[in-house]
């Protein structure tokens, strides 16, 4: 499946790495490609140059948000949340109808500092800000809630017995996309319905957040007992 | 050990039939005793009648709040969070001071409808205003992240294997309650340090909700895999 890839921070590299992986083919669309490329600094948060990873990676091909839209049949939003609207915007509507989209943002408030508060209230979310600003695309949330290493690799911690959320308005998109996460070796995937379910995921960032800060590893994730 | 209870809703009820379980000597503070008991109504969460569930309960004591904080070696606050600060003020200043208050709210605004949304932002918790309105209260946050029925029986789903986070700024309050909590049955306590951790307990009230909506059972919890 062609597959085009939002964001080039550290969701966006572990995600391309995954698909890759799985033998689909993907693209990386990102602003300003050269720019990209020539960036050598360590970013905010902490994620290495893109160039050093792509020296690794060199069959992920890098172009534009539109040329990397227009590819996929599939389209994954990994940027930061405050800027998915305006990177899917530059991304082409027209590259959005009818595709399934999967929203892995949250709702971070850049400017809120360590640990960053949100810019939704609790009866909002990205996913159904984006879902009404681009009506004809499937939005489907889900790997908002993890560390990007463990998205493509949920083994990685407890055996991978823990739980991946998903939500969206459209059904058979949300079953399409749970069929893809069991490819990447998720058992315990949990459809929440339409993109309202957003709010909970996105909000689950706080508590998140602060065992990340207590355990000082991002190494965990959660597992809904039932 | 002496346990005064503010609240008399499904959380009240479970922690004191609970405590009394193990022994403590219960007290369960209410605003007016006569009218709670002469009410015959189902409550807005479901709830039936106080006085019916005290028929089977005889050997709780009922009084006022003061009276219930003033017998409390511990004091439990399972009044919702919209009136938590005011069913405070009426327990007494005096009757907290130095005492370990377990704070089990949310934030629930009244006003907004089913599911709720939150009366607090990403950066701010009942229990930090509860903390900050009664400093001289050592003020501990736990037991709001499940359903009542779970809170003192939490092998009643998946053999108890699930976390129950807490927070507060007084260590030795925080490893208090931790002891309580295993008297309980809980074998994963997550100690989230001080009480800036309660945004994000309650703020995991979101995805709470979408859960039970989607299941149709509030009889699950989650675990922190690690």
């Amino acid at each position: 499946m062609n597959v085009g890839i939002l964001g080039t921070g550290a969701v966006g590299r572990a995600l391309a790495e995954g698909f890759a992986a799985r033998g689909h083919d993907v693209a990386i669309g990102t602003r300003d490609v050269e720019a990209l490329l020539a960036r050598t600094e360590v970013d905010a948060m902490g994620t290495p140059p893109f160039a050093e990873w792509h020296e690794a990676h060199k069959n992920l091909a890098v172009m534009t948000q539109a040329e990397a839209a227009a590819h996929g049949e599939l389209v994954i939003n990994a940027t930061a949340g405050i800027a998915s609207k305006e990177a899917l915007e530059a991304a082409g509507r027209d590259h959005l109808v009818g595709k399934i989209v999967i929203d892995t943002s949250n709702a971070i408030d850049p400017s809120s500092g360590f640990p960053p508060s949100l810019f939704v209230a609790s009866d909002d979310s990205v996913g159904e800000q984006l879902q009404a600003a681009f009506p004809e695309a499937r939005f489907v949330k889900t790997w908002n809630t993890m560390t990007s290493a463990l998205m493509c690799n949920p083994q990685a911690v407890g055996g991978g017995d823990h739980t991946i959320p998903l939500c969206g308005n459209d059904e058979a998109a949300r079953t399409e996309v749970a069929g893809l996460l069991r490819e990447f070796g998720w058992t315990d995937i949990l459809d929440l319905g339409d993109i309202t379910a957003a709010r909970g995921m996105e909000a689950a960032l706080g508590l998140w957040l602060r065992i990340l800060m207590t355990g000082q590893t991002p190494m965990f994730n959660t597992k809904v007992v039932r």
